[in-house]
């Protein structure tokens, strides 16, 4: 904490601003300007509130220590990487970490339909929607359970990794049974109570950035799940809500550097959500994979036009394999592997 | 719906939109222009998503009709008043609904301290916190269960109806037993199975904006609650996440009348968390009471610079009296009523 | 400015750190504290850059001194109030200064037929535009001169004090020549070339926030203006761009009581340009007058639904006759004088 | 334009919608619909302000024809490309055009020092700026006409083709003289005076998008100068105000695919403002060559910690290096041409 004096504040004034501060059991520390004085405060644990912005001569107090414990390069240098018990897929290490499939699970026919295509073009993990946050009450809401029991077969049939979002505590147990990784969706990223709660599961967490998120409180919530012992969190930038209307939300793509200088854990982009218009979706995820973030969320649906939700933002299965071919070539200059659909392809009729 | 074609479409790219219209069993309207046609969508309820925006020689979507039906006006055209069992105080009548109290309830001596305050002053609802949400997992939680009995006996001594946070299933059942009025905060706002369940409630609702809602989303929110059965709910505008930095956020009123000409819920204002200063408190207060606000949510504390939480956005009592006096007479200029303090302070001294 | 070191900076990074900015001709102060060491720097006038924020160890850089001089408290503690020579109307005194008016002059006509109407409901300020900044250039782009010599009429007829817009140096010479106060609006706020200018004539400025400008980029844009020695500079408000959409700005009033708290500058609200909606004018002029404006800037037109520009959100007479009824009554209640209707009418017509 | 009833609009309410809209010259079609009707306008040329959100029953006005005409695909539909007289680099075509150099011209040898490397790195376009909009009056203004004679010199010694910024009619008439590219910043993005005159010059404009344009904004901008008969025009994305603060500016790199659909003109990147932060220029400059931009913006300079303007956004030249040298992997991925570095130092040599 600092606290910035008036250029005319009186001794006086800093003594009692000193005075303040030592009272509360903190250090003050006053630092002489050429036009005014600042004040520094030590021995704090976090922010200090003592009424010291409306006393005589203050003109402004600055927070300065940053909150974040677990989440931070302080507490541990080296990227986290994610692994799964069945399969060699990570999140984190060099791979290039594809998450491909519907907004919404509608039926065992789309989302096999969609998870074959996805796996073919060499995508290792599976998106579906179960439990739908609508904005609408009379808007589509998801399957349920029955998404979560489609995707668990689709698991076992495809090899690819599931990941699915929960909405509240029922729901959160449920996607912790079927399937591999809990995500959080955006509208969720400060439902504290629902943080704690995959806090203390036993699979990985995909943590979205809420639509107004500051990094600072994304990373706090990230906080919260590691506080309760789950260490393995990725986040995922998903676009903010700006002025700007020529997408749906704007994708701010510099989160990526920017989560990775203060922290060690991996974050992916979403440019479904980021942009909500098919055509963009292309250009920015070969934006993303070149700004150097740990992976891709994208929608894929086998037929956008009658899709439940989020038609508009999904790409057709041959617009998938396309985006592939342009974010591996890009993928292989910026250093991160992805495995080639070949390879994939075959795996797959092993089954 | 309409969509808008540009200005080079052909013929045949107008009745290919049109007949993917009908096939979707809607009726297409061709509205020839100078220099484009335009093409109208009935039938429809809510959204279609036909993928009509990657068609050939389409511009642009735009959704034309409003998804709200139970908040709207034109659902009812008067306004809501919600009324209190045990109290004649209302809120969305013309009574000016003032609600007050202190950010988390930290213990009985404090919570009594500011209750009495606040009741003295002529405010006739109390607000205090049991489940806080905090951004950082290492600050203070809030008492939970215990601040809802202290404040079950706030009621009981003071004549002051309670509002309280609830912030998952299980707070909700415990707002709902103690308290008078449940509160969905900002963070919550699409929390849409909270939002369920405060609908089956059978106390009203307080519905905070989220920091970055559109005034249809926090509409929307509003419907949940509704289509659920609890009609009884009010809105809270405080303040939204935009660039500006002179406040920790930026009250915006003119929510105010545009809620008011939409939908017949009462809606008050938070100038606390709009502004996050004490020192704009009240000059904001003045401005909610006078834009045409229904009520004002005020944070007070009887000794903030020791408060747990918002202490820098919390008002000495002495402020709130002077608050009390400034929005009194304003609210007498736009012909609201208040209760005056007098009364009010001898009904305290029955007890 | 505040050097912030990361928790595992090593004693060589802070030593560093320090002996960059002594080599600058700066000093360093460094703090240690019980996570991390901050290490303030004084000697400086204004930012400081040398890189430090790449340098090993570094965490973050914080400014701390702002770099308003003449606009600041610090320079001059009692209000600005501008006076104008033939007219004892003041804006930044006790007096709640109305400037209404047309967007554009279109004729002579409409310009007097306004005037009438504003002069006689106690308005003591016209606007009217004659250089107007366009978003298409296929838009009426104002009258120019012309307009200019209307208004020095109604000047000279109605005994109001004639504001308008200056867009370029030219445009400038001649507002300054024609009317009482330049106008800069908000798409303009940061052309410095236009500022410098308008710090050199003789006129009164009336400075409007830029849709997108922080409050200390609109104290700097004055700054400016000061800097070249013209003091009689005025603020207005006129809403900033965010997300929400049911207004065409947001109009953040809580700026009032910030410039209020750091500059001796008097500061308007414009309404009209903040909610873009005539059914909103009205409601936020309220707001403005009873958060503690200096005054107001309202688009008035005789018959709005033909305005060149503008049209939706301008009063019609009647509704300003309206609005000056409701803001005389709040402006008693915060201590602002207005002239009442009756006495100017009666002026006029001593004319 | 559309006009949305309300759901409880009459008969008579619509009929008089539409009488309003005949009079006015205009067709009025009207569309029923299940819940309300609509009401299409056509016939006119731009916006109609006939104050039709104000009648009775209307709940809504919708604006649909976008009043762009040259800057559109519907006027044009191949892409721009910008050529230069001496030299055979073009701006919009395969090209990657990279723009390098320093903030401020400074000095004769540090505007030389710059200009060596980046042409050595294989920068064919050179930036640099004589005429500095400074935030603070007391900031450094730049050196005018001469800085302007430095890059004539750099042109001619180093191949490269200068872009530098004109801010006010009197420089742009200097930087036309002595330029190539005539740059508009973001702060004039709206100064119609300038663009107009811009419109005018003999040479290219490269035209930054304003701090808080929307897209729309940003192509009438372009608009008003090739309304007055310069078509040479090329874009400039430099990121965007909102809520974020882990950068100075939030790049907003879906505008390039968005303008690249409605338009014809070219789109550079400038990932220096865009984020304000060495060190995300790099990742940065990566995603913008492969969302697909037509070049990149980026200020260099020799001894950044002692750079008069933007030190803390500048690139080392050994930091430019390794950037242009990752730029051109994508570049080549993408489609697009880049001269290398080897054959460009060759030809600098021979000077």
């Amino acid at each position: 904490m600092l606290v910035v004096m008036k250029a005319h504040a009186t001794e006086r004034d800093i003594a009692d601003v000193c005075e303040r501060i030592e009272k509360a059991g903190f250090r003050a520390h006053a630092i002489p300007g050429a036009q005014r004085t600042a004040i520094g405060i030590t021995g704090n644990q976090g922010a200090v509130e003592l009424g010291l912005e409306e006393m005589a001569g203050v003109a402004e107090v600055i927070r300065v220590s940053k909150p974040y414990k677990l989440v931070s390069r302080d507490a541990r240098d080296s990227n986290t990487i994610i692994k799964f018990p069945n399969n060699d897929a990570t999140i984190g290490g060099t791979e290039f970490a594809v998450v491909a499939g519907p907004c919404s699970i509608e039926s065992r026919e789309q989302a096999f339909a969609v998870a074959e295509r996805v796996a073919a073009a060499g995508a290792r993990f599976f998106r579906g929607g179960a439990y739908k946050p609508r904005t609408s009450p009379y808007a589509f809401q998801g399957l349920g359970e029955e998404a979560l029991k489609i995707m668990a077969e689709i698991r076992d049939r495809f090899g690819l990794i599931v990941i699915t979002e929960a909405v509240d505590n029922e729901s959160l147990e449920l996607v912790e049974k079927y399937g591999d990784m809990i995500q959080i969706g955006a509208r969720n990223m400060q439902n504290f109570s629902l943080l704690k709660r995959a806090g203390r599961a036993k699979k990985p967490v995909l943590l979205k950035r809420g639509i107004a998120a500051t990094l600072e409180e994304l990373l706090m919530a990230a906080e919260y799940i590691m506080s309760e012992g789950n260490y393995n969190v990725a986040l995922c930038e998903r676009g903010v809500r700006t002025f700007a209307d020529h997408t749906r939300n704007t994708l701010d793509l510099s989160v990526v550097p920017a989560v990775q200088r203060l922290s060690h854990l991996p974050i992916l982009v979403d440019p479904s959500h980021g942009t909500g218009k098919r055509n963009k979706v292309t250009p920015l995820s070969r934006a993303a994979v070149a700004v150097g973030a740990d992976g891709l969320m994208v929608e894929v649906h086998n037929d956008p036009d009658r899709a439940l939700s989020d038609g508009p933002q999904s790409l057709f299965p041959d617009q998938f394999d396309h985006l592939m071919e342009e974010v591996r070539q890009i993928a292989n200059v910026v250093g991160r592997t992805m495995t080639s659909p070949a390879v994939h392809s075959t795996a797959n009729s092993a089954h």
